[in-house]
């Protein structure tokens, strides 16, 4: 029976992450929070990751597989510069001094497959049409600072034999279901979610605003690949690109507009904001993602069908046009 | 008066450094040990960057510009994996929270200007001919991991104003006066100090090796015209590639034998290390560098100057060619 341990079990990608397992795994949550409601049956773990007994109960019954989402999102990232660096670098740090810790112990014979997910934030403008798989890692954020630093990091620990793994590069998730977040991205679910949930929404950029998506479908599907996939055949460095979709603002709102028509439409109200503008400049609009491609990696080709996973995952199905 | 730190002080390039400012430069120097003999007039502080109290005695006079050159070198951080990290990362984070600690406490008018010397190990194979000012940084050695990683904190910390800065990529420093390091790359100063001192000296790779040289006082100067540019002007993101030669071992030791004659030459012994010539083969060739030859940074053109320079500064001038 294969095991697995989620670390950030209780944020929305890994709850949809442990949703994903058949009963025949024995799947472990790590997370500071959990839902009070939620359809996951997996055996939670309450604490941090920087915790030594926390980690210590968390790998006793040795995972083979730890997906580690734990993450402070962008936004709060850049408004707290602390909190930032401390649980995007030090915890991941420490997290794998214990991993190396118990391969020490268990004289090599433990050694996990570490999937970490990084970001697109790792990159920063100028930038080319499409992002290619060797380009550069130079981010504008201390979000994706934080996430190149584990990207090498984790890299370092793989090269030399202390566990196994992966870093993949996530898209924006679009559509996020619930409430927004302090990411600096959270229109992009917004301008869709709320709409379809009878709300207004706020949209601080212009239309013609380029960006690269996938549903939080894909990124499970993206993290589920990642673990089964053989390192050693991979001839790329440090961190693989997910594909996505590129589209623009304007294609996410005809995307809406041909699923729940007009009305809904007219519950995004257009709201110039200067600081997300700046922010979204220096974002990345499109990718080549060849290497990922080819591995089996895929991800959306409409934003109709974001649109529609949204609405069977997490609005169950409905959606009345009007 | 202006006024400098030099954190590595003790070390080879710390104590050239020191000696390239004038009287009217206050100089302080931290390190865990110092030379013994050493012709450096300057302010000593004995102790680690980690230590609040240390840096806090470093800070007093709140020098202006900091070069930051201490490090574990790439054959001890390969040979000692936590040493390594804990030294190369978690003393310079270390380092970078003080400094913005002191920029808060003093409202934000302390803000020195920071010169990390960073390393052309942060990159690895497969390389272009040339390796441009933009390539990717996907290190194959701790080191180089964890000099990418100083690299990407150091910038978050400029943009987020808390210092001024840049991070320089040094090419090889050759010819390292003094003893063997522990740098896999110590050989390449080795085949010309050596023999140049009347010793013989180990050659573990094929002569058609090539390399990215530059001597001690290049990076001397790279380092003084680093800490006088003005970042602003800069369009580049993460760190400068720096100026160098790249040449083979061949030309390396056509050049003593120009300099010192056949016999001086006799003293290389060709001892083919597996070990070493694997490493070697994931080190850079040669290098571009447009953004910092055209922001004024040079080095040597041939490595008869950077043999002349060793026997100039490191020899006093006393070579006889037999």
């Amino acid at each position: 029976m294969t095991s697995v341990l989620i670390i950030g079990g209780g944020g929305m990608i890994g709850q949809k992450l442990a949703l994903s397992f058949t009963e025949n795994e024995t799947v472990s949550l790590l997370d500071m929070n959990f839902p009070a409601n939620s359809d996951v049956n997996a055996h939670k773990i309450l604490g941090s990751v920087s915790d030594a007994s926390i980690m210590e109960k968390a790998l006793s019954n040795r995972p083979d597989t730890i997906f580690y989402l734990a993450s402070v999102v962008s936004g709060e990232a850049e408004a707290n510069f602390s909190k930032g660096w401390d649980v995007n670098i030090q915890a991941f740090w420490s997290f794998l001094a214990q991993i190396k810790d118990q391969y020490s112990k268990s004289d090599g014979e433990y050694k996990p497959k570490v999937i970490f997910t990084s970001s697109i934030a790792v990159f920063g403008s100028p930038f080319p049409n499409k992002i290619s798989d060797d380009f550069l890692t130079a981010p504008r954020t201390s979000y994706g600072a934080q996430k190149a630093c584990c990207e090498l990091m984790l890299n370092d620990f793989i090269r030399k034999g202390f566990c196994e793994g992966l870093a993949i590069r996530l898209p924006t998730i679009c559509v996020r279901p619930g409430k927004p977040n302090l990411a600096a991205s959270s229109f992009f679910s917004g301008i869709i979610r709320e709409p379809l949930n009878g709300l207004t929404a706020n949209l601080p950029v212009s239309t013609d605003v380029r960006h690269w998506h996938a549903s939080p479908r894909s990124a499970v599907k993206f993290l589920r690949h990642a673990a089964r996939l053989n390192r050693d055949a991979l001839t790329f460095n440090s961190a693989l690109n997910m594909p996505g979709l590129s589209c623009t603002v304007e294609e996410q709102i005809e995307a809406l507009r041909s699923i729940a028509g007009n009305e809904v439409v007219k519950l995004i109200e257009p709201n110039p904001d200067e600081k997300i503008i700046e922010i979204v400049k220096g974002w990345p609009q499109s990718f080549e993602t060849k290497i990922a491609l080819d591995l089996g990696f895929s991800a959306e080709s409409s934003f109709e069908d974001i649109v529609k996973i949204y609405v069977e995952d997490d609005l169950q199905g409905s959606v009345i046009k009007i």
